[in-house]
C-alpha cells in the first residue's frame, strides 16, 4: 500500500501501482471523467501513470492551468495526426501548448497550406478525437529512438534526440501517430470535443532566420462546443476592441519613428484620459493622506548601485550617459528617488506613516520584438507611491492600499480580479530572498490576514516573491473576459536598510522603516490600453476626451449652439460644435464613430424652448431637456464618475 | 561741417572735430553733465573723442547699459589707481565691468589683502575721484607699449600686448595711473560719487588652475550715495530672501549627491507649489483654447538632426545613450516632440490655430560651475506650448500670448517687467538668420505693433534674434528690485519647413504653419526660485504648501481642533494641527518660522462659540471668527488667488 496526500491535507491508502484516474474514481465517477492530468509531487504527469511511492497528488481538470496545458499539448498531437493523414511525408519539429491553445511547426516540403486545408484538418481531427484513442507512453532507449526516426528520415526529431540521454526519452502514440515527447498527455483523444485551427504562419527552424522556414499552424480546443463558441466571440470582440485600432480611430496616441519605438506620443485626446486618471489618483491619494513629490528622470550610477538595480536589472535599463567621468541612468523605477526624499530631512516616528506619491515616468528597455501597442512600451507613466511605516502600522497601511485597489475596480466596472500573492521559499533565504526568516513569515501572514479580512479573492504562489519581500500581482479581467496583469503591490524590508533610511522611534533609538511599493492604476500606458478594450472605446463621460458634441441642424442655429457650448465649457465640460454644413443625419453618424457620449441636436424647436435634444452614444434619442437640466445631469454624472458597464 | 544723426532721426551739423560732450552741451548743459559715453555709429566710445565724419550718435547716460558699463569700467581703473598707491609694485591683469559693478584681477606678490584694506581702498578712491582727473586716451605703437611695460617689469600686460597689433593699442591714464586699455572711459573720475568694494576672491590667471592664483577685488559704484544705499539694502534683503536658504527652511527642495548636481528633488512642500502653478497654467491655457499633450523625455538622434539641435546645441545636451545601433538623447526642449504630434494626423486650416501645451521636463547639461540653487539647474520643468497658426492668425495669437504673460504678472504682483525684442540683422541673412527677408520684416513689425497696442514696455535689440525668427526675452524684477530673465516667446518660420509640417489651406494647397514658442511661467525651477525671493518665503495663501495651522491651547481642545481640521480639509484646504504639548506662545513662534499664512488658535472660548481665533502670518491677531465664516473667507482668497504684495 502507498499513502496519497490530497490537496486538502487528507491522506488515503491505495494499492501500489494505482493510477490518478483510479484515485479519482475512488472519490467520484463524475470527478474521474473530468481528470485531464495529475500533479504528482509537484510535477504535472499523465493521469494514467501508475503510482509506486507515497506521493502528494492534485488531480488536474480544465479549471487548472496544468490541466489546460495538457489538453492543448495533446491537441497539438491530434492535429499532427490529422496533418500526417492528409499530407503524408510531413515532418514535425515541435508542438507546444501556449497561453491560449497550441501550435505545431512542420516541414510540408513543397506543399503550401491554405485556409481551406485548415477546415479539412479540423474535420479530420474531429473524426480522430471521436475514436477515443488512448495516448500511450513508451520509454525508449536513445539507440532505438534514433533508429526509429532514421528509418522515417526525420532529421528534425533526430536533432532533438541528439540533446537527450538514455532514460529521459519517451514516445507518445495515439491512433496512427507516434511522436518523440516528454508528455504529459490526456488519457485519450475523446476529451477534445471542440476544435478550431486559427491561423497559419511561417516560423524559422529554431527561430533562426538563416534556417529553413517551417509552417506553423495555430489552434485552440475545448472540452465542449459552448466554450469554443464563447471564445471565438470573445476573439472577434477583442479584435474590434483592439486598443491599437481604437487608439488610432479616437486619436489617443501615436508612434513616430524619429522619436523611437515603444515611446508613445500622447495626442490631446489621450492626454485628457491621462489627466482624468491623474486627477482621480491625486484626489484619492490626497484623501488617504499621501504627499506628492516630483523627482528627476535620471540619477547617477551610484544610486542604482546602492539600490542593487545595478548590475542585476541593468538589461532592463537604457544604457548610461557618461559625462565628466560620471554615469547617469534614466530611471526604470521611482523607489530610489523617493528613498532619497525620505532621507533628505531627519525623520521621527511622528512622521510615519509617510506616503510619498508621484506619477513618475520610468524608462525600461524592452526588446523591440516584445513591444506591443500600449501594453509593452519603453516609457511608463506609473501611478507610483511608497509608504514608509513601522511594523505596527503595516497591516493597516496594507489594508488601506488594498481598499484603494478595490475602490478603483468599482469605478471602472472591473468585476473580476484576483490578487496573486507571491511568497518566499525558506530554502532560498540569503540567495534569492533576503535572509530575514521571521520578517518573511510575519509579513506574509499579515498580508494573508488582510486579504482574508477584506474578502479579496487571492491565490498564493510559492517561491515567486520579490527579493525584498512578499509581492502581490494584481490580475484583472476586461469586460470581454481577457486577462491583464495590472499592477504590483510589494512589501519591502530590504531597501530601508540598504539606503540607511532611519527614523527616531519612541524610545529615541533608530529603526529602518518597512516600505510598501504600490501602483493601483499601474501605468497610464497599460491601463489606458486596458480601458480602451474594456469599454470598447466607449469611455464613460467623466473620462471621455470630448464629452458633448453640439449638432446644429443648420447655420441658423449656430448662435444658440455657441451659447449652449459656452455654458457647458464654463462649467468645465469638454464640448465641441459640429459646424460643418452637413445634413444632421451625417453629423450624427460621424459623431457616433467618435464615440462621444452625448450629442445635443439644436433646431428651431430647441432654440425656442432654450432646450436641447439629447442623443446618447449607442443608445439613440434620449428626449428633449432644458439646457440647465441637461447641464445639471451631466455634471452629476461626471462628478460621480458614473461608469457605463 | 559734419552731419550728426540723433536717435530721434533729426540731423544736425557741427564743426569737424566736435566731441559728443560738445554736442550734448549744444542741446542742454544739464544733459551734458549726465553724459558718460557715446554710441557712435553703433560703437560705444569716449564722449570726449573728436568726431570727424558724418555719424549717428546716441548720448549714453546712467540709464543706458553702455553708460553703466563705461562707468563701472572706469571705476575699475580708479580702484587700480588706489591699489597702486597703497600697494606699490602691484601688477594688474584685467579689470572689466560686469553685470553689477566691476572687478580687477591683480598680482599682489606676497601681500594678503583684508576686509580692512577694502575700507582703506574705498577711502583712497573717494579722494582720487574728487580730484576730477580726466581719463586721457593715447594711441601707441606696439614697440612703445612693450617698452613701457618692460620697463615696469609687468609680464601680465606684456602677455596681453602680444596678441595685439600696431594701430589697435591704446593707453588710458588718469592721475598717476596708466593702463593698457581699449576703453571707452568716463570724461573724468569726478562722476564716480559713491563707492563700495564688495568682496575679495581668488582667481587663477587666465582661468586655468595650473596658473598662479591672482587676487580679485569686486566693487560697485554709483553716481550718487542714495543709489548705493538702496543697492546695499537690496543686497542685504536678497541675502535674507536667498531661495536656497528659504528652500531648505521651508522644505521646498533638496539635492542629493547620489542623484546628481543640478537635479532637484522636490519635497512635498515644493510639490504643492508645482501643482498649484500647473493648475493655474492648465486653467489659463484651457480657457485660451490650448490642448494638452504628453511626450517622452527621450528621442532618437535623428529627431534632433531634423530639428538642427544636433550638432549645434550638442554641448548643452546630455550625451547619447547608444543601444542596438541607435542613439537616444534626453530632450533639452519640447518643440521637436510637439512638432511630431502636429504631424501625427493630417491637418487643415480648420484645425488652426492649434495650441499644444505640456509642462515638459527637459534636461540641459550646464557646467557644474554654473549650477546655482534653482536658478541654474540641469532638469527643467517648462511651462511650454507651441502654437501652430497661419500668417493671418499670427498677430491675434501673439497678442493673446502677451496678455497671458501680463495676466500672470498681475497674479504674482510683478509690477516691473520689460520685453526685450531681439531682431535679425539683414546683413546676416542666410548665415545667422534664416533667409526670409520679408517674413523677418513682416513678423518683426507684427510683434512690434502688438507690443505697442498692448502698451507693454519693451526694448528692441538688433542682431540677437533666434535663427528662426524674432525672439522676446521677458525680464521681470522681484519685489526687492532684483532682475530675473524669466522666459522667452519666439516666432518661428523655420521649423515648420524643416519638419515638413503642413496643413491644407482654403484653396486646397498645402502651407507650413508659423509657430510660436512660449513659456510664460518659465520653468518651475527658476520661477519658484524667483517666487521665494519675491515673497521672502511668505507665499500667498493659494500657493502656500500649508495654508492653515490649527493650534489648540491644550489637549482638551484636540477633538474640536480635529473637527475644524476635517471641515477645512474636506473643502480642499491644506491644514495641519500642532498637536505637541507645547505652550501656545511656542506654537505660535514655531508656526511663524514656517511662514504659514493662517494660525487658528483654539481654546475654551472658541470651542464654546464654534469659532476660531485667527492670526495672520507676520500680521498678528486678526480677531475671532465663526468657523464657517473663516472657511468662506479663506476659500474666496484661494479661489481668487489673492496676492500679498
Amino acid at each position: 500500500m502507498i499513502k496519497i496526500t490530497l490537496p486538502d491535507g487528507s491522506v488515503r491508502e491505495y494499492e501500489n501501482g494505482v493510477t490518478s484516474i483510479d484515485i479519482a474514481k475512488s472519490i467520484s465517477e463524475g470527478l474521474a471523467r473530468k481528470v485531464l492530468a495529475a500533479e504528482i509531487n509537484g510535477n504535472v504527469s499523465d493521469a494514467t501513470i501508475p503510482l509506486t511511492n507515497d506521493s502528494s497528488l492534485k488531480l488536474l481538470t480544465w479549471d487548472d492551468l496544468g490541466g489546460k496545458s495538457t489538453f492543448w499539448h495533446s491537441s497539438a498531437h491530434l492535429m499532427a495526426e490529422a496533418v500526417q493523414e492528409l499530407f503524408p511525408g510531413v515532418k514535425f519539429w515541435v508542438g507546444p501548448a501556449i497561453d491560449k491553445g497550441f501550435y505545431y511547426d512542420m516541414d510540408l516540403g513543397d506543399r503550401k497550406i491554405s485556409e481551406d486545408d485548415l477546415l479539412k484538418l479540423e474535420k479530420k481531427m474531429n473524426e480522430l478525437s471521436k475514436q477515443n484513442n488512448s495516448f500511450i507512453r513508451k520509454e525508449i532507449s536513445k539507440k532505438d529512438a534514433v533508429d526509429y526516426f532514421n528509418k522515417k528520415g526525420d532529421e528534425y526529431k533526430l536533432d532533438l534526440i541528439e540533446n537527450l540521454n538514455d532514460g529521459e526519452i519517451t514516445f507518445y502514440s495515439q491512433g496512427s501517430f507516434t511522436d518523440l515527447c516528454r508528455g504529459p498527455h490526456l488519457p485519450n483523444t475523446g476529451f477534445i470535443k471542440a476544435i478550431k485551427l486559427t491561423s497559419i504562419a511561417g516560423a524559422y527552424w529554431k527561430g533562426d532566420e538563416k534556417n529553413k522556414q517551417l509552417t506553423r499552424i495555430y489552434g485552440i480546443t475545448f472540452p465542449n462546443q459552448k466554450e469554443l463558441d464563447e471564445y471565438l466571440i470573445m476573439l472577434e470582440e477583442a479584435k474590434k476592441r483592439d486598443h491599437r485600432k481604437l487608439g488610432k480611430e479616437l486619436s489617443i496616441f501615436a508612434y513616430d519613428d524619429e522619436v523611437g519605438q515603444g515611446l508613445p506620443l500622447w495626442l490631446p485626446n489621450g492626454t485628457v484620459i491621462i489627466e482624468e486618471l491623474e486627477k482621480l489618483a491625486k484626489e484619492t491619494e490626497k484623501k488617504a493622506g499621501y504627499k506628492r513629490v516630483v523627482t528627476p528622470h535620471i540619477a547617477k550610477e551610484s544610486l542604482y548601485l546602492t539600490s542593487g538595480h545595478l548590475p542585476y536589472y541593468q538589461d532592463g535599463m537604457y544604457p548610461p550617459m557618461e559625462l565628466d567621468g560620471t554615469k547617469y541612468y534614466l530611471k526604470a523605477m521611482n523607489c530610489p528617488h523617493h528613498h532619497k526624499i525620505f532621507a533628505a530631512e531627519p525623520k521621527s516616528y511622528k512622521d510615519l506613516p509617510l506616503r510619498l506619491a508621484e506619477y513618475g515616468t520610468c524608462y525600461r528597455y524592452e526588446q523591440s520584438g516584445e513591444l506591443f501597442g500600449l501594453m509593452r512600451v519603453r516609457c511608463l507613466h506609473m501611478n507610483d507611491a511608497h509608504i514608509y511605516c513601522t511594523r505596527e502600522q503595516f497591516a493597516e497601511e496594507f489594508k488601506a492600499v488594498n481598499e484603494m485597489y478595490t475602490k478603483y475596480f468599482k469605478i471602472f466596472g472591473i468585476d473580476k480580479y484576483v490578487m496573486r500573492l507571491s511568497l518566499h521559499d525558506p530554502a532560498k533565504l540569503g540567495q534569492k530572498y533576503i535572509d530575514e526568516p521571521e520578517l518573511w513569515l510575519e509579513t506574509e501572514e499579515m498580508v494573508r490576514q488582510v486579504l482574508k479580512e477584506s474578502n479579496i479573492p487571492y491565490i498564493e504562489v510559492q517561491d515567486e516573491g520579490a527579493f525584498y519581500g512578499p509581492k502581490i500581482d494584481v490580475q484583472i479581467w476586461s469586460a470581454i473576459g481577457r486577462e491583464f496583469t495590472l499592477a504590483t503591490n510589494q512589501v519591502d524590508f530590504a531597501q530601508g536598510k540598504r539606503f540607511n533610511l532611519e527614523f527616531a522611534n519612541k524610545e529615541n533609538g533608530t529603526e529602518n522603516p518597512l516600505i510598501i511599493h504600490r501602483a493601483p492604476l499601474g501605468t497610464h500606458e497599460r491601463f489606458i490600453g486596458f480601458l480602451l478594450e474594456h469599454y470598447a472605446g466607449n469611455l464613460p463621460t467623466w473620462i471621455a476626451p470630448v464629452q458633448v458634441k453640439i449638432l446644429p441642424i443648420s447655420d441658423k442655429f449656430m448662435d444658440f449652439a455657441k451659447e449652449v457650448r459656452d455654458k457647458l465649457f464654463d462649467e468645465g465640460i469638454r464640448v465641441e460644435i459640429d459646424d460643418r454644413s452637413e445634413k444632421i443625419g451625417k453629423k450624427i453618424r460621424d459623431t457616433e464613430l467618435l464615440k462621444i457620449p452625448y450629442m445635443l441636436i439644436i433646431g428651431e424647436k430647441e432654440m425656442t424652448a432654450n432646450a436641447v435634444s439629447v442623443r446618447k452614444h449607442g443608445k439613440g434619442d434620449a428626449g428633449s431637456l432644458p439646457v440647465a437640466e441637461f447641464l445639471s445631469e451631466i455634471l452629476t454624472e461626471i462628478r460621480e464618475r458614473k461608469g457605463n458597464i
